[in-house]
């Protein structure tokens, strides 16, 4: 069994934000040699996400929204959480999101149905935060 | 290590349903000869998920109607998405219900608990969409 | 490849608790002398989660009202899984926290974020309940 490990840096302009990163995640199995296995993509802070859908930017505008009434950031004040910090929302916004993948290596490349695309998702941002991506396979 | 990858077919007659698959993936564990490891079972399309719930009808119900006042299908024109499409309340049922679960092998069957059972939820049907099953192990 | 199976017990004084797993995970992996792999952990009934998040009273706090706020405990009889059981609001919210973690293991230990702790989450507790811990790897 080989295993590969790397992380990803990402630093948002805005609070809230979408980046496909399936091509890095490409990379990184290539790089690993790995041809058939599973990979797994995490995100690894608490106020972001990744997951996969459509790159498309009306889903995105549809995602910003929706997740705004399930968890609004606004007032700041209706969270205990926030208290030092004013992100209780993007714990709550990341919980629906997800913060992580698993996807299989077959082939030596990413096992995707055909609109898939993985994303990282950031609730948090304007600062350095990673992503860990884990292979193990053969 | 071992791997096994197969795709399960799937054309729903509604645009909403869910498929029981615990024995399909049971039976890929059986092909694969693989007794201890992890199977990874995802939808490959971005309105369908696969998730673990228990097997009663009343629940299933509950879910609908839960997932419908989350995600409301209706007006279709309330989402950007639906330019040439209607399905953005199946993106985002599926993101609440997830895309895919991993389970473990133990002793060549899959390590589930007592009421967990693994389904396929669709939720923009009656076309054929897939299901990937890829396991990896000894 | 090597693999490692543990159960780990809880019985939750109230309804609805969070009990912060990550030191029992980090035993098991050192117990299962595994130094590089992944590390699945699932909650093994429906009504029950495991899912990774901060350790934080206020958050803990906002959690148990958000959720309360998404998937309603009472009234009981608003959903029809609630006839011969009064949890069908334990399965919604279970649904939204997530069944499962998969984590990487790096140089034999939980390759976490600066925050990320990993949680049980009990939604109809005061009785005995398991989550597996099953690691592969080398």
């Amino acid at each position: 069994m080989k295993s590969f490990r790397k992380e990803l840096w990402f630093e948002s302009a805005k609070r809230r934000q979408l980046f496909n990163i399936t091509p890095e995640i490409e990379y990184c199995i290539s790089e690993s040699k790995i041809s058939e296995g599973l990979v797994l993509v995490n995100a690894m802070h608490i106020t972001a996400s990744v997951f996969i859908n459509d790159d498309e930017s009306g889903l995105h505008y549809d995602l910003e929204n929706w997740l705004e009434k399930l968890a609004p950031e606004h007032p700041h004040s209706q969270y205990k959480h926030n208290g030092f910090e004013d992100n209780a929302d993007a714990h709550l916004k990341r919980t629906i999101m997800g913060r992580e993948v698993v996807v299989a290596i077959t082939k030596g490349r990413l096992d995707l149905g055909p609109w898939e695309q993985v994303f990282y998702g950031e609730f948090d941002g304007k600062r350095k935060k990673r992503v860990l991506v884990k292979i193990i396979g053969e």
